[in-house]
């Protein structure tokens, strides 16, 4: 037994074929994955901790994880040994040792999604995991100006999920702005000090009524100030997000 | 019955669960299930006539085919049956009456492939479909420099697969450019009238060890002009190729 350390892992990975991030009692996981072939490689039980949470189907370019460990392995060990013991679809992109006391849920500052909108008639087969297929014309113009209703420190009550833990429900939006990315794709980068569950999709699906034109950025503020998920509209499907970064 | 008819059909598909294009006896082919969906559609036994094989793996977002039928079916009919029975990772993007005597294999005039190189260190889990994870640093100055010896009417039997059927050789490549793709991809966009069994793998495969300095631009030009297949490298792999476009 060596010293206690503390590691933390950059990971990507494809939510097509997992229940999300999160370890629970129905599915296969990312972290239950990564946990179990960390057991194996360090022949200790351990607990990772995780940035946050992502959904079933949603993806990770950036997720941050940190364990503690008494194991020696050295680092560069732990980069090739996991590589090599997971599934094609997880990817860890960096290992580093960190102060003992670095928490990754906790101390994350920002984080940063981005959700890809495949805008065109006809779906994608090579794209189809990776974007949300919207068959009809929307309008970049109102949802970019309503999109700016949500920088700031505001209360997204109304974008969290249905049966969403109750807690604080204020979050900081740093920017939300929609670029296009080689049309037909229509993406959203929205950057925070946090999210409330399910609140990208929640603010996507709306946002895409007020490019449907069916919801007016006057209406899309209302409904934020309203602080109740009964008026926000559908919950973009999770194919489309992808957890771009976390800063700390 | 109606009058006989030739339907255009442009197709695009992800190649990873496939065999391939072509019908062959040991595993599911896109050909094979097209045609069995045209089938139960028209409730004939339809000939898909496709512009080309890819292998297995290979993805295609412009892929064209034909068939002959003498159902009743409107085109818009087509579209949205074939869409509505095909699994996902098969997407009709457009469906065309054309004259009878089309033929998509022999009517194609030039074809238009995409070969994507994911230049890094660490895998991706998101991309591991659809690029070749190659590792090492690569000079894109001096690939794209050897490229263009390609460019024009040689004989490419140096760059097709081992034991590809005979037949003339020749080829007219009208273009062969590298470039980046939001880094660190590294494409190749490749134009010509026709391509050989493995031509752009084998090519791709050869031109890397040209970025990698293990082959020089004057070798790589001897190389083709040797038209002999044991001259080439390696054969890049091909979740990392996509047949773009098909002109008549």
């Amino acid at each position: 037994m060596g010293m206690m350390r503390n590691i933390k892992l950059l990971i990507e990975y494809e939510g097509t074929n997992y229940h999300g991030w999160q370890i629970q009692p129905n599915g296969i996981t990312v972290q239950e994955v990564l946990q179990k072939n960390l057991a194996v490689m360090t022949r200790q039980r351990v607990r990772l901790i995780g940035s946050g949470r992502t959904d079933a189907g949603v993806h990770a370019l950036g997720q941050v994880a940190n364990f503690h460990t008494t194991a020696s392995i050295p680092l560069e060990g732990f980069h090739r040994g996991l590589n090599r013991l997971l599934p094609a679809d997880i990817v860890i992109r960096s290992v580093e040792e960190i102060a003992l006391d670095f928490n990754a849920q906790l101390a994350a500052k920002k984080k940063t999604y981005l959700y890809r909108i495949l805008n065109r008639e006809i779906p994608s087969a090579v794209h189809r995991n990776y974007s949300w297929h919207y068959p009809l014309p929307l309008d970049k113009k109102t949802m970019q100006e309503a999109a700016q209703f949500l920088v700031g420190e505001n209360n997204f009550a109304s974008f969290q999920a249905t049966h969403a833990d109750t807690g604080d429900p204020v979050r900081e939006v740093f920017r939300a702005d929609w670029f296009d990315d080689k049309p037909p794709f229509l993406c959203l980068a929205i950057e925070a000090n946090g999210f409330l569950k399910k609140m990208v999709r929640n603010i996507v699906g709306t946002l895409v009524d007020v490019g449907r034109g069916k919801v007016s950025g006057e209406e899309f503020k209302r409904i934020l100030e309203a602080k109740d998920r009964r008026r926000a509209r559908m919950t973009a499907p999770p194919q489309g997000l992808f957890l771009l970064k976390v800063d700390y």
